[in-house]
C-alpha cells in the first residue's frame, strides 16, 4: 500500500522505515524538502539528519507534505502536535478528503518548561480538531501513547503483551488500522470508540512522562488487565 | 493504626471495610452523622444505606469529618472531588497537621454531562490543591485509578500483576503508604515522584471512564509493562 507520513522526526522516520521493511511505498512529507536534505548536524533530539537516515532506507522517498499526503492512499500525521493542524492545512485538503489519516501526534506545550502541558485536554482533543478541520478525512488516533519504536515492533516488550487503543468515527477505518496495527505485532488493541475518546488517550501523556521519569527508560507501555 | 476515612461514598465505605476486616481502628467521617444515618434509601449508584452498610461493619464508627480525622494517625480523603477541598476544612486543619492524608479522589465535573470532565487538570491537580491548603499535612495520592473494590483487594485481577501509582512529597509518607498498599495485597507499586506528578494520574480518569464504557465491566486496571 501506498502510505504518506507527514513528519521527518523520529516518529516519522521510525513508522516510515517499518512500513518500508514491510514492502510498502512510503513517502515522508515535511515542510521544505531540500532544506530537510540540507541538514547535516543531528537534530535536537541527536538524531542523524535525515539524509543519513534516508541513506539507509533508499525506498523511502521525500516529499512536500502535499506531495506525501497526494501519493498516500493512507496518510499518517506524525509531525509534533504543535504544527499538526498547520502541516495538515499544507498537505491540503484535497489530498486528505476521503483518506485514512492516522494520528499519531501529542499536543505538547513546551513553553512552560519541562515536564510539558498539552494546549488542548479535557474538553477537547487534537485529533477531534483535526477530525473537525478535516471532516472528509477519516482520521483515527492511536499509537501515541508510547516511544516510538514501540508502536511500530510491540513485539521487543513482553511479546506485545500490553496494549494499543483506536479512537475514531469511521468503523471501517478503524478495522483498517487494526490490520495495520496487528501487522505491526500488536494483539491488544482496544477500539475505545469515536474520536471524542482521543481526549483520554491524549491525557495519558502527562503520565507517560512521569513514568518515563521515574522508569529511567521509554521502551514501557500501558497493558490493560481485565 | 487508627484510620479516619473521610467520605461514606462506595470508595470510603470499601477502603473502611478492608481497614476494618484488617484489625485496624476505623472511623468513618460524614458532614452530618445524624442525617447520614437517618437516610434509608439506597444512594444515586444503588448502594445500601450507611446504616444498613454499618450493620455489617460493626467495628467501624461513624463521626463528624472533624471527628474522623482527628481520630485517625492516618486520614483517607475518600469524599466525592467536587467537595473534597471543603470536606478537609470541616475535616480541619489541626486534625490533619502533622498526619498522613492519602488523596483517593478525582477531581470530576459531572456539570457538562457525561463522560465527566477534570475541573482541574494539566497545570493542576486536587492532589497539589489540598496539598497547598494543608501544607503540615503530608498528602499522598494513591489508588484513584482504579474502581474501589480493586483500591483494597487488588489480588482478585490477575493475581494482583497490574500497577497502583504513589504521589508525594514526603519520602516517609509514600514509604508508609507503600506498606499500607502491600498489606492490601499491591506488588506493583510505582513512586512517580512529588506530588505534582498527581496531575499524570487524575488525568488517567478519562481514558478510565472510556474503558469502562468500551470494556463494560469496571474490574479492570493498568499494568505498566517493562
Amino acid at each position: 500500500m501506498r502510505f504518506g507520513i507527514l513528519g521527518t522526526g523520529v516518529v516519522g522516520k521510525t513508522i516510515a522505515a517499518r512500513l518500508d521493511g514491510m514492502g510498502h511505498e512510503v513517502m515522508v512529507g515535511t515542510r521544505n524538502p531540500e532544506d530537510t536534505m540540507a541538514r547535516t548536524e543531528p537534530d535536537q533530539y541527536g538524531s542523524p539528519p535525515f539524509s543519513a537516515w534516508q541513506h539507509e532506507h533508499q525506498g523511502v522517498r521525500l516529499g512536500a507534505f502535499s506531495e506525501a499526503a497526494a501519493h498516500g492512499e493512507m496518510v499518517v500525521n506524525a509531525t509534533s502536535g504543535a504544527v499538526s493542524l498547520e502541516a495538515l492545512e499544507m498537505a491540503g485538503e484535497d489530498n486528505l478528503n476521503g483518506k485514512l489519516l492516522i494520528d499519531v501526534s501529542n499536543p505538547l506545550d513546551f513553553s512552560r518548561g519541562m515536564p510539558p502541558t498539552l494546549w488542548v485536554s479535557n474538553t477537547d482533543s487534537l485529533g477531534e480538531r483535526i477530525q473537525r478541520r478535516f471532516p472528509e478525512a477519516k482520521v483515527v488516533k492511536t499509537l501515541h501513547t508510547m516511544n516510538a519504536y514501540l508502536m511500530v515492533d510491540p513485539t521487543q516488550l513482553a511479546e506485545a503483551d500490553h496494549s494499543v487503543f483506536v479512537s475514531g468515527d469511521d468503523p471501517e477505518a478503524k478495522a483498517e488500522v487494526t490490520e495495520l496495527l496487528r501487522s505491526f505485532g500488536w494483539t491488544d488493541i482496544i477500539d475505545l470508540g469515536d474520536i471524542t475518546t482521543a481526549r483520554g488517550t491524549e491525557m495519558v501523556m502527562p503520565i507517560w512522562l512521569r513514568l518515563y521519569g521515574a522508569l529511567q527508560e521509554p521502551i514501557f507501555n500501558f497493558k490493560i488487565v481485565r
